[in-house]
């Protein structure tokens, strides 16, 4: 699954007396000393995260659009959102008139900078709230706006809220500890590893605002998010001090507190002082102001402007990843043994869940109707959730990358449509990812040759081997070749970096065209690869696998630089009644059953010792070979 | 030929006495008010030219070595100097024991910045000339020391030039007008194009520093730096005003004089006039300060640091690629065909220098005793002189990416040994730019072997077809895979800009995993294609052709985007007795055969038509299709 948020409701927010009353908001001096003439609505929270709490919702609040990209601009005029291909048509549907969706990557479509400069007066002021704006973003947005004659401008109430009557609390939920035998390193191992890092940097202090780099950090989850098992907090690293802010209410619990070592710690240097979350702005104040002048702060480039803005520029040291994203995203030998673990039991429940839709498409059930796809992955050991809404689409509806099925727009299952699955679980040892086409009647010549290409272009990448330190965006064209030679392509990225038992989404590496400022792709990493096809009006056809990136064997080693390729971790047969197989090399036929046989062998060998009978006929028959 | 710069002296300079002198000067306050630490020697000239005028190799004068890419760095106790891949061997040879040489893109090797960093005592001063120093650079560098508490200070005289006694004066040839038959489009209306441009992005000033662009402008040609048709010169535009910076003895020609209507401009605003070349600087300044505080200046990030700096902050726009560079980047018509034109004459010439080397070949002459590459060039039609130096190398040169013959190293041609030859010339209708790697014996399986992935990434990039709007760099790893998969790579990119009777690498387009910034490629835009292979101590592969972009026909049109594909320019035959055919697809073997074909077909129809029997029989022999 590639990037995406929330419900998709299928008809427009109507938002005419709301934006009136956020144009009030802007005119008010209550929030700023002069009116503001636009106002951004960022989709992030305070911790640039890409799914969010209900409280932090306030782009969709604004204009209805509930994916998970998107920033809209209110002007006094105009009022406009920006999002990309996954979403086009979500949010033309999601959006009323008041509304216009600015569709990126398409070449007449301005920047959101360039669209304000196109139409503000001279000498304008647009407003944002610093803590939802990354210090990143802030700066390119102040330069193009500075270099135009206008200037962006901090409003510290948020004048979204200021008019959100109903607005949720924000989620404390109750925090999970994970032993060594999930995580592979301790805390406190974490800690000195960090320390060794600065040390070598020459920082002292190190400011962590990523919610998943605190719950990786600590060896801590949450459920403050949905279907991310993080919570809400900040960690400032001194080279002798830890501080956590976070809900301290908490903390009460006696096995979180031994975990923490709160009451006892074992070195005075691995000791946690907790504070109140909302504490965070003032302690980072007041570490700088006892700073000397010397000191260097090592924070996320991301974290947000007001946070980062505390600490005096010659202070600063801003990184696009930081040494928690980096550490995090190579996972060590018990985090590979979980994810194993967790995307075989995954693939049992899903290989139960086509078998029994195969069985039930006669019947007319809807996808909800039958409890969606955690009607099987519940039964699986450690089940916590679902790492985002899955989705399960029929037909047109595939052609919205991430639709959800609702009761306005479901349809129902058929013998004569394209069906795309896209489901995704956390287990305690785990985060899977995986999404299939199928058909469960006949496919068209079209839907099949669109599906074998998307099937060579994800062959291309699993099979891709590439030299030790090549970045993710190299790979991205393999996944497009097949279907750029036809014309054809797809407008998102092939792969992202996945968590363990953490956020389905995460840095620093992935394989997309849109970033150059991946990290080198490493053994141990984790990625999807997913490319797709969708046809606006008739299907939506998505092949991803979760694969690991492993050493590659190769006849020469150049410069001695060693070379990676992938393995893949999800074992779910790929449809080959999809297949036009005659697209398709030796190669690529053989890859399919080699593929196909060890979801067998695997999965097949877990289905017995769980006893699951049908399901296990089911893989039997999905997985002959081709020839 | 990817970048590449003068020639390759094999022993190392001897550099003791010089560095001594030059560490003198960084602590002689006549040239800065406090010493320096550090003294950093970029390579370029004050237009930041990749290749560069005698006056202006200060780089090469400090350290011996002369490849186009590398920065020096001097400090009290350490010189190094940064080069990339291409030039790790040819470097190592040039520079004696005072240099550390830091091979850039190696994991392990620090940049420029952290180097500086790690050894630089606290509050270091590092010096650099703010006129060789690009706009950019400067920023990315200084910030970098700056958050060390370290500073980048502008160092006016420049202090190489202070200890170079015998330092060339700065060129000034002869200008050359070229008409509406080659350029396609007359001066006035480029100008009027840019105006346009201004006004779209509200911009009063636009300065031209780049020589390329300031010759494409005003449809002149110069021959001021070796192998690029360019002439020292700056340009500033306005709405009304045109101003020109050039040697004003060069303007005394009367067809110099009504080319650029200097006596009787048609109209006041395509008046133009001329200053002194030095007086940019102050010219510049006058303009800032008559400035109003609106005005906008249009200026490269890629200027110089010091012409940049005149421009007050808030009135500078920079741009990553200038209108100029991204005009003269889509060939129109009439340099499309003056392109066509000049390759197909190379060719001719080249097919004639083979086959007189393969009949020669046991005669043991030195390639350059037989006049080089030159030898037949200079009798083609309109031919000006080379593009770049040419390379012509025998087996173990051939892995000095950018070996250029020379007495010490000269190895005779060999029946026993992998040729390369890269060769590019000038001609008034167009440049050119051709790499072959052939033997003229009987090639062993692992040349062959590598020969095969390097051709067979070569067609994987002339044969992709891909979206309109795709930029170069998506294409790299097309060239890379079939290394790849045996463990193999070539450290330079895959391809350049090439300019029409201009540079032979020119922006904003390539084909490089360096370069993200690079512009989308775009119909009519002319790149190179040129992937290697280089066994150190063994050969050297590369398999170059120019190729130009045009629309490609496919089976379907996705969201009406339209599609691109590669047609070669360069028609000169592959050597087929390089190939291991078997590891060849059969779509692989149908490109050879059709462009061997073509070149057959083109090639031969001109040289029969210039009566060159054996070059021709040579052709009809290198064109036998494999089957």
């Amino acid at each position: 699954m590639f990037f995406l948020h929330a419900d998709t409701a299928m008809s427009p927010k109507i938002t005419g007396e709301l934006l009136r009353q956020l144009r009030q908001a802007m005119k008010n001096c209550k929030f700023f000393s002069e009116p503001i003439q636009a106002y951004i609505v960022p989709s992030g929270d305070a911790h640039q995260s890409e799914y969010i709490a209900p409280c932090d919702c306030r782009r969709e609040f604004i204009c209805g659009f509930n994916g998970s990209a998107g920033t809209a601009i209110v002007t006094e005029q105009h009022a406009a959102m920006w999002t990309d291909g996954r979403y086009f048509l979500q949010a033309s549907q999601q959006m009323d008139n008041n509304w216009t969706l600015m569709k990126m990557g398409l070449k007449q479509t301005p920047s959101q900078e360039d669209w304000l400069i196109s139409i503000l007066p001279e000498n304008s002021k647009v407003g944002v709230d610093p803590w939802i704006i990354a210090a990143d973003q802030w700066k390119n947005m102040s330069r193009a706006l500075t270099s135009a004659g206008h200037s962006l401008v901090a409003v510290q109430d948020n004048l979204i809220d200021a008019v959100w009557m109903d607005r949720p609390e924000r989620p404390s939920t109750q925090l999970r500890t994970l032993g060594l035998e999930y995580t592979g390193i301790s805390w406190q191992d974490k800690i000195t590893a960090l320390r060794a890092k600065m040390t070598k940097r020459k920082l002292t202090w190190f400011v962590a605002t990523a919610l998943d780099e605190i719950a990786w950090l600590f060896n801590l989850r949450g459920a403050d998010i949905e279907y991310n098992p993080v919570f809400f907090a900040y960690a400032i690293v001194g080279m002798n001090t830890i501080r956590l802010f976070v809900d301290l209410k908490r903390l009460s619990d006696p096995a979180l507190r031994e975990h923490l070592q709160l009451d006892s710690p074992s070195k005075p240097e691995l000791s946690i002082r907790t504070f109140p979350y909302e504490s965070v702005y003032t302690e980072l104040q007041a570490i700088c102001a006892a700073h000397s002048p010397k000191d260097r702060v090592w924070i996320c480039d991301k974290a947000s402007c007001a946070l980062t803005q505390v600490i005096p520029k010659a202070n600063r040291s801003p990184t696009p990843y930081t040494p928690l994203c980096l550490a995090k995203a190579v996972k060590n030998a018990a985090e590979i043994r979980g994810m194993k673990v967790a995307h075989i039991k995954d693939a049992v429940a899903l290989c139960e869940l086509f078998a029994w839709l195969e069985k039930e498409v006669f019947s007319l059930y809807t996808f909800r109707s039958i409890g969606g796809s955690t009607r099987f992955l519940h039964q699986q050991k450690d089940f916590v959730g679902l790492s985002f809404p899955t989705i399960s689409s029929v037909g047109p509806n595939g052609a919205i990358i991430h639709y959800r099925p609702l009761p306005e727009t479901n349809r129902t299952l058929s013998m004569n449509e394209v069906y795309l699955i896209d489901s995704g679980a956390q287990y305690v040892d785990g985060t899977t990812d995986v999404t299939r086409t199928m058909h469960f009647g006949t496919p068209s010549a079209f839907e099949k040759e669109c599906f074998t290409y998307v099937l060579k272009g994800h062959i291309a990448v699993s099979a891709a081997v590439f030299p030790n330190g090549t970045k993710g965006h190299l790979l991205d064209s393999f996944a497009r070749a097949a279907l750029w030679e036809s014309g054809l392509d797809y407008l998102h990225g092939t792969g992202h970096g996945v968590g363990c038992f953490l956020n389905v989404h995460e840095g620093p590496c992935g394989i997309s065209y849109k970033t150059f400022a991946d990290e080198p792709l490493e053994a141990g990493m984790i990625v999807s690869d997913e490319p797709g096809y969708y046809e606006d009006g008739s299907f939506g056809i998505r092949i991803e696998n979760v694969v690991l990136v492993v050493p590659a064997k190769t006849k020469y080693n150049y410069r001695n630089r060693g070379s990676l390729t992938f393995e893949p971790l999800t074992l779910v047969p790929i449809q080959v009644k999809m297949m036009s197989i005659e697209l398709l090399t030796q190669k690529e036929r053989d890859w399919v059953n080699d593929y196909n046989r060890t979801c067998r062998d695997v999965i097949g060998a877990e289905m017995e010792r769980q006893g699951r009978k049908e399901g296990l006929e089911w893989l039997i028959r999905e997985t002959q070979p081709i020839v």
